[in-house]
């Protein structure tokens, strides 16, 4: 099919770069950025892990254009042909917006520094070490350093798509999807899969409301049912129902979902029982559960550590990667791309388009000097934690690291930005000083470098969707350039709309947000807090943080060295068995459970399964999520449900009756 | 394929009828003579709902032995080919033993006389009127009743099958799927069918299971889940996760199911809570609300009135047409059988087969005038309150019945043996009158009808099936007469396994057995109890008994007389309408729930839905029901499940937490 790909378009027009951004398009765009950032917001502030939705927002572009197209345009008889580079814009518009949303760091560094976190570490709980969140500041510190990261690279785009050929496997995988739904014999496929995304979308929907009536109170209902018995359930072990969680659990590959599964068993399975025999010894027993101190410190530092011992080889291992691929050129990539190379028109006809529309160079730099100027006089205005030359050095700095991301994510799928992120907050909180508010700082400072090592991949990843599609580069970086605006202003609201109607960052609650107090833990190891830990906690973190690069460096030795098994691929990601090391493991159980249903649909039907897994997937985390709206407003109302749903032990039920007179 | 059957099994020799009758089949159908008992008596123990099992018998048969062949055969390499006949002796051997499941009266008439049961009723509660269970007369009451029927139209046979060619739906459908299975290309799909029988049992075992965990209490677990809210389940209506109902629903017709559904509705929803206002005036309001002078007196002598005016149209009707056709044999039964007649060849192979064997008209008379005579001798002992001129007049009109029976049975595949059996309780207990032990006589007699005229049709439709699979008359009747044997000590020992474990009979457990109150609420009515009902009961009971017939009336004139839009078929059954009066909705949503999956499975692939939904309804009573086993015995062994899941208003659900101190 990807032979005569081109071929089969070539009757249909490509419009002007203009042309490509409709006034329709951006309409779609916003109503589903409002959507995705719901979505994205709700991931990272339960478990954090947010998959890939480029797939899913193709497609229900392609299906809100469709549905607009077949009832409003034939109201007033307007023909508007819906081409794929419409499609193509609709879709970066929507990553920039919902990228935005995990990239802004609303719900992992900015949450950070809020007096409710703050509150769970003890270290480092000063006036200057905190900052109350605010609508008002959100909106500025994202409109000043948002869209410095579209500036940084945007020059390279020839070398990386054109010369390097980087695959980009998410942008790729869109660009195919979207080219499918516009091929003539695509659409039947295309609309068969939006209705099945819709219906999944209605059931996942129906059965958060179902839910919704038996969950009156904390440990009732459905995201309470001890699946597993009521030990495993003190262990955070259990299936809770969620069908968000499935339908990622589908989407991720199974790796990253065993992995989950197996950091819960080692963590609240092993490790956290063991640690909990040495209470009173190791750490104080009268302590509050949720205090750094006890076995949440544990918890939280170990997490930290293998995140970080994962992150450092990632760095240095892409960097390695960067340089040998950029210098000596290795022939592996080549053979990827060879596919591409024998269908000459194909080719031609892409560079054609990808080179038509220029951004020159000098607009790029330009852009990136007076953009950053502002951020340095803004952003210190904000944090005066935060130094004018500490932002500068970070700006010096950015491009490189931008580029390196860039790259590796062409390579890998894999952006690192957190990481990136991460490192300047160790960086900059230790720079500053626990005294002149290193805490703050850092996780200002981490702010500021996610998102444009995040933004900067993000769009060449959508250059290279927009290159398969023939969709203009100028039309790809305006309506990125508008996609970030859009999720300038939604993110910050759209967490405000949680953050007043949930307890954020409640570890027991059900909007824990454990990057909040992770990256908060990082602050306060960078600038000073390794005397805090409790007993033994710094060995265990150096061993697990060594063990994590361990684990990489061995996946790397068998995928070099062992070919027959192909033993690599069981090798688990340590940065996905981290995350269950805070949270336990009912999220890693609905995932597992995703990857079931997958499994036993690839084994009965594999093509049905490939053609329809992400609709499915999409309906379920879009339905789920979308009940998420009207619940958070019944919660603002004061409406709460009619019954509690409750598992009690047998021993507690019989008292339970008792008391009730039954 | 009807027409080249018994082409395609031209090659395919037909052994004599003492060889279809193998060790292995015998083997076979008393295991699954264990199983479909189990079934049968859960059934009749909870709803009274039994579906028809003709088809998993078959199905289950089949896949028994095949297992056999393929296991057991190989391992001593003998040769025995698993012919279709030999599959019917399977089918036929199961039904007979499974059938007297219900007709031997265990969990309706022999049930109400109990004292159990006769303590819910108040009225008629004396010594003479009541009789302890107990196995040993149970046993021999069933031997002495059980192979009357037999012998009664055996020598009708080939009237009702050669020259009336009546139709018999259930024995001609079985037919079918045993022929299907033995032609050659026949065998894939039935080993298709097979894996998803198989596989469904394990799932709705499993799911067994798993619900066993949360129900260590009443109204724990998800038999008691409020899925329409808590108002919803006071009424008894709610989705209580069975998935045996979800199964029979499966197999039942869909106005069968909703039926059920509307009498729940104007019962539950409408007429109880409308008497229910008048508490303390047309009832005393200081009554315990189980008694018959209360809210349940209404329930249970509405719903009998409506079972009884239902069956009294039928038998009429059924006379009716019976008369009718055998005198003046109407067209439209031909027409409905011209489809044989084309195919001449299947027609004389099988008139062949089916004359080839005889069962001798002296032995089928002698036969039923010394099993008459062993019973009349024999029932009286059991139950003094009968004497042995009114079991002799029972006998002289048994045939007459039975012949009714098993000709309406033909037409219609609806037996209405229970019909027969509540009449005779009417007539019996009013002839023998309440000081004599009515009610224990009325009852009795009904166990004496019920078997023969249900065994009686039971054969008819078996020799259909024997008919169209080239099976023996007298292998039918052989294996009739083993299973009937079967039956006989299998019913009573698999009852006596219920009622030690649970308290059959208790209106609110999970085995209230309606027909044991309902069935001794007839004999009451027969015999003296029209002055004990509570206030217009009376007046109401007389008004559903007409409009019971006239629901049946209309439905026989819309049948007749308007055929456009065949709105007869949505007339709903006053039988089934009046089972949740007594029980509530919930079994009726269960049912519901499986046509609502039956409907939306052949609406997306009508053919596969066809093919498995048989396989895939048994596989969910199957594994549901033998979770019965190791539960009772764990029951009996004072295991109970360790978590309860409760449902609570949230209201009582805050004083709860605060009574636990959460």
């Amino acid at each position: 099919m990807e032979k005569s790909t081109e071929e089969a378009f070539k009757g249909t027009p490509v419009p002007s770069w203009k042309e490509q951004i409709t006034m329709r398009a951006m309409v779609t765009s916003l109503v589903l950025s409002v959507i995705f950032n719901f979505i994205v917001t709700k991931l990272a502030l339960t478990t954090g892990v947010i998959p890939s939705l480029n797939v899913a927002a193709g497609l229900l572009g392609f299906a809100a254009v469709k549905v607009y197209v077949s009832t409003f345009q034939k109201i007033f008889n307007i023909k508007q042909p819906f081409t794929r580079q419409e499609n193509t814009v609709i879709q970066t518009c929507i990553v920039a917006s919902s990228g935005l949303a995990f990239s802004s760091g609303a719900a992992s560094n900015l949450l950070g520094m809020s007096p409710r976190v703050a509150a769970q570490t003890e270290e480092a709980n000063t006036a200057i070490n905190i900052k109350q969140l605010s609508l008002g500041w959100m909106f500025g510190f994202l409109f000043a350093v948002s869209f410095v990261g579209l500036f940084s690279i945007v020059a390279l785009r020839k070398t990386m798509i054109l010369k390097l050929k980087l695959t980009y496997p998410s942008g790729t995988a869109t660009a195919h999807l979207i080219n499918s739904f516009h091929t003539p014999k695509g659409a039947k496929l295309a609309k068969k899969q939006v209705a099945v995304l819709f219906k999944t979308g209605c059931l996942s929907f129906a059965f958060a409301l179902f839910q919704w009536f038996f969950a009156t109170a904390d440990g009732c209902g459905f995201s309470s049912f001890p699946t597993f018995g009521l030990t495993a359930y003190k262990s955070k072990f259990y299936f809770d129902f969620s069908s968000t969680y499935v339908g990622v659990g589908m989407i991720c590959p199974y790796i990253i979902n065993v992995s989950l599964l197996l950091g819960a068993i080692i963590s609240w399975g092993i490790m956290w029982p063991l640690i909990e025999t040495k209470k009173g010894i190791w750490y104080p027993s009268d302590i509050s559960p949720s205090s750094l101190h006890g076995i949440q410190g544990y918890r939280v530092f170990i997490a930290i550590s293998t995140m970080l011992g994962d992150g450092f080889f990632h760095i240095v291992y892409m960097m390695g990667v960067t340089i040998h691929h950029a210098f000596f050129k290795s022939k592996k990539v080549e053979l990827s791309n060879s596919k591409d190379e024998v269908d000459e028109y194909n080719e031609a006809k892409r560079k054609e388009y990808f080179t038509k529309d220029e951004i020159p160079t000098t607009f790029a730099v330009a852009g990136y000097i007076i953009l950053c100027v502002i951020s340095i006089i803004s952003v210190p205005a904000i944090f005066p934690q935060l130094k004018w030359y500490q932002i500068m050095v970070a700006y010096i700095l950015a491009p490189l690291l931008a580029f390196c991301n860039a790259y590796g994510c062409g390579l890998t799928d894999w952006s690192l930005a957190s990481n990136y992120g991460k490192v300047a907050i160790f960086a900059f909180s230790s720079w500053v000083g626990i005294d002149h508010g290193g805490i703050v700082a850092g996780l200002a400072a981490c702010g500021v470098m996610m998102n444009i090592v995040s933004t900067a991949s993000d769009l060449m990843q959508d250059f290279k969707t927009g290159y398969l599609t023939l969709s203009s580069p100028r039309s790809m970086f305006v309506s990125q350039v508008i996609g970030t605006a859009m999720g300038c202003v939604l993110t910050p609201l759209v967490f405000w709309f949680f953050n007043k109607t949930y307890a954020i960052g409640d570890p027991d609650g059900s909007y824990p947000a454990p990057y909040g107090l992770m990256y908060r833990g990082i602050a306060i190891l960078g600038s000073d807090g390794f005397s805090s830990l409790p007993k033994h906690c710094m060995t265990i973190c150096i061993v697990v943080f060594f063990l994590a690069i361990a684990v990489n460096v061995l996946r790397e030795v068998l995928k070099k060295w062992e070919t027959k098994y192909g033993l690599y691929q069981f090798v688990p990601s340590p940065m996905s068995m981290a995350i269950p090391f805070y949270l336990g493991g009912y999220f890693a159980v609905d995932m597992c459970v995703g990857s079931l249903i997958l499994f036993v649909w690839r084994r009965s039907n594999k093509l049905k399964a490939d053609q329809f897994v992400p609709a499915v997937a999409s309906g379920l985390i879009c339905g789920d999520s979308l009940w998420g709206i009207p619940a958070a407003l019944m919660s603002l109302a004061g409406i709460s449900a009619p019954i509690c749903m409750k598992f009690l032990s047998a021993s507690v039920n019989s008292k339970v009756d008792a008391f009730l007179g039954r």
